[in-house]
């Protein structure tokens, strides 16, 4: 549908029927309109269709767009449109564009907002990354107190154009201190005469600038938010973050994730946008680490050569040994990760989980034990011995594997690390090395050599 | 904070301060109290204290529980109180409950509802798991487009209370068919006397009842939404999927993966809520699968006996050059099923991607080779055929994984198959068997046995 859209676009601009390109565009949603910029049009031409759009629509179109292509327009733009949009962006969008650009350019940007902006622009710039300040924005309803549900309604009239979201609104107290909130549903069902103290909920749910980000996004999730006010230290509100934020930020934290998990670097940008060798920095790093611990379990082998060249059957069971210890012990840490993610597993519940991986594993290894002594009774007749001895090691190798998998992702998250990145990749090479060591010691000790 | 609040109420229950505790918990988030009651009261208690709830707090606080609370506060109902709750619920929150209960405790449940609440129960009962009418729920506000504003509001304002959320009003033409969407902000800055014909949007993003519920959450992200229309063939509006639901949507989507992808069977509950068996039930059948696998690998091997008896020191690199090419192949495979679970990637990118994996192999596997080789030459002094065997392996090893983790989930989406079953440990033992037949057949021709 969006492809026959844009293509319908491209002929306008193709024949010069400007007239009908604006009318296009004016009648698309935002988000549309940035990624057929973005994605439809060459560089050159990316500033003049921007000019086109109507002027309510430019800013919300322009915080849609990649770092490049924002980065263009503002070269392009003469010093009164870019103060135009700067102006016209919420604080956040502002913030996020101004993280990306180049110094000359911030520069440029800055000079043409006005002081209340620049300073507002200043404060935000000041958060750490991954706070819940990063991500909040300042552009938020408050009423007072002693305001009627009339009055708050009015209020919310006269100054709802540049609020990024006027549903849920914020009741203020002296000093800024957040005191209450009150949805505008809320307003709606209640009488005009009605006093908001009395209808406000003083439970509020918040945080601080300083909190995590993933943090904010949980609460989100856990209490079905559609804003969440975040306070400095003495309770003042100082911005909001939206729910179409939040969301944005449980997709990158989940991404992340799952790059951490798979041993790389978290990339900043989408797959098909990323160069190759930005994809290759990020990889590269841990694939030389866990190579450098793979030789280390090499160097295990070595000390076991003569059990090999005497008994070479005993290296063709490797791979599965170390393969099924690798596959348990990530499928312990996945969940690990990821009930921790999601708030659902905290460090107090270490020995619980170390607890039902021991058992889980003892329900999966006796099973995968037995798979297995059947199946080299029926092939190698004859050779009981070597049948136990890979047996005895499948069921130690998932023991331990799933003990490892369980508690080393809370270790890390209890020494201050990211629990991702102890996940499958690291794991493995821990386990590698054990079972190597279960399986020799235990065929030495059952086969004759 | 929220385990002081509950020892609060703890302290109330055991001195029978029940006016105290009814006080507390009318004041409390429905959220809070559903994890209070679910967590910290025996089961004979949760029926008492969930009588204690004011009326207009029971049926949220109902739908916040899991199955099992559900299922015990229903069979301690009497009909009235059944009937009550049943009317009170949203119906897609009445829907999941329904899904969740044995057959004879849904008869009752389905007794005690009206016949209209009854009927449209039944309706959403039928639409297909993970689609979007299994998500949507029925209660949304909708307009005319003759309306004023004024009316428009006075409207909501009448019917708001049985909304799940109000801020995003559909205007229905004949027989239903949507046909504009305007938010309650649009509504508060335009004047009284203004026609809904005149400020709705007529670019409804809206789905159908059949679509996907990834797809539909994936709209959510992309068009910063906050309510989702969904339609049936005849775009006739049935229903809408409000955002917190979306975010559910997309954390169960998202969890499905990290299981899939670590080898598991998704798991319905929470991890500390699941049991070791059902744990066990999830985690086996992959592992069963993948030792399989792992034997045929492990066969490989054992065609090469001679030589790893003539030469045992080969054996010792092998689970560098395995683990390396596993480790390779899912950095490539979970950037691309991640991609594709977010939209980012589709299946026609598949040849840009191919291209893209074997750039970042070359890059990546040259420099892992490359420090092989120094190390090995260093280490094995004399031995350089070796040195070249290994470091060569590894090159091919890495160039072979990548592409194969890149299409792999590719093939598999083109294919209809999940991708996310697709990924890391399948990859790791194809990638293991390859690798070995590269090492051994290189070893071959390289060094003289």
């Amino acid at each position: 549908m969006e492809e026959r859209k844009f293509e319908t676009l491209l002929g306008f601009i193709e024949q010069k029927q400007y007239h009908q390109l604006r009318a296009a565009l004016a009648d698309m949603n935002e988000v549309d309109v940035a990624q057929f910029i973005e994605e439809e049009l060459p560089e050159e031409k990316q500033p003049v269709v921007f000019r086109m759009l109507p002027k309510e629509m430019a800013a919300d179109v322009f915080s849609e767009l990649s770092g490049e292509v924002q980065e263009n327009l503002v070269m392009a733009s003469t010093d009164k449109e870019l103060s135009f949009i700067v102006e016209d962006l919420y604080v956040d969008d502002a913030v996020d564009m101004l993280e990306e650009l180049p110094a000359n350019v911030v520069k440029r940007v800055l000079k043409n907002a006005t002081p209340a902006t620049r300073s507002l622009i200043n404060q935000f710039l000041q958060y750490p990354e991954n706070s819940a300040g990063s991500v909040m924005t300042a552009e938020f309803t408050d009423l007072r107190k002693d305001m009627t549900v009339a009055d708050a309604i009015d209020h919310i009239r006269r100054t709802g154009e540049d609020r990024e979201t006027v549903y849920t609104c914020y009741v203020l107290g002296e000093r800024r201190v957040l005191e209450g909130v009150v949805s505008v549903k809320d307003l709606l069902l209640n009488s005009d005469d009605r006093r908001i103290a009395d209808i406000m909920d003083d439970d509020v749910i918040s945080v601080v600038t300083t909190d995590d980000r993933e943090e904010a996004a949980r609460l989100f999730s856990k209490y079905n938010l559609l804003s969440l006010p975040v306070v400095d230290k003495e309770k003042r509100l100082v911005g909001i973050v939206t729910v179409d934020d939040a969301v944005d930020v449980m997709e990158e934290e989940a991404t992340e994730d799952f790059e951490k998990m798979a041993a790389m670097h978290p990339s900043e940008r989408p797959y098909l946008k990323t160069g190759v060798f930005t994809l290759a920095k990020n990889r590269i790093g841990w694939l030389l680490v866990l190579m450098i611990s793979a030789m280390i379990t090499g160097g295990i082998l070595e000390g076991f050569e003569a059990a090999i060249a005497t008994m070479p059957l005993l290296v063709s069971f490797i791979p599965m040994l170390t393969d099924t210890g690798g596959n348990a012990g990530s499928q312990s840490a996945t969940m690990v990760i990821r009930g921790m993610a999601l708030g659902e597993i905290s460090t107090s519940d270490l020995l619980r989980i170390l607890w039902k991986e021991v058992r889980v594993a003892l329900l999966v290894g006796v099973a995968l034990a037995g798979v297995n002594y059947i199946r080299l009774i029926l092939t190698y007749p004859g050779q009981e011995m070597v049948a136990l001895t890979v047996s005895i090691s499948v069921l130690l190798t998932v023991i331990l594997a799933k003990a490892v998998g369980g508690v080393l992702p809370i270790l890390a998250k209890i020494c201050h690390f990211d629990p991702a990145i102890m996940a499958s990749p690291l794991i493995t090479t821990i386990v590698d090395a054990f079972a190597l060591v279960i399986y020799f010691n235990i065929a030495k000790a059952l086969i004759a050599f």
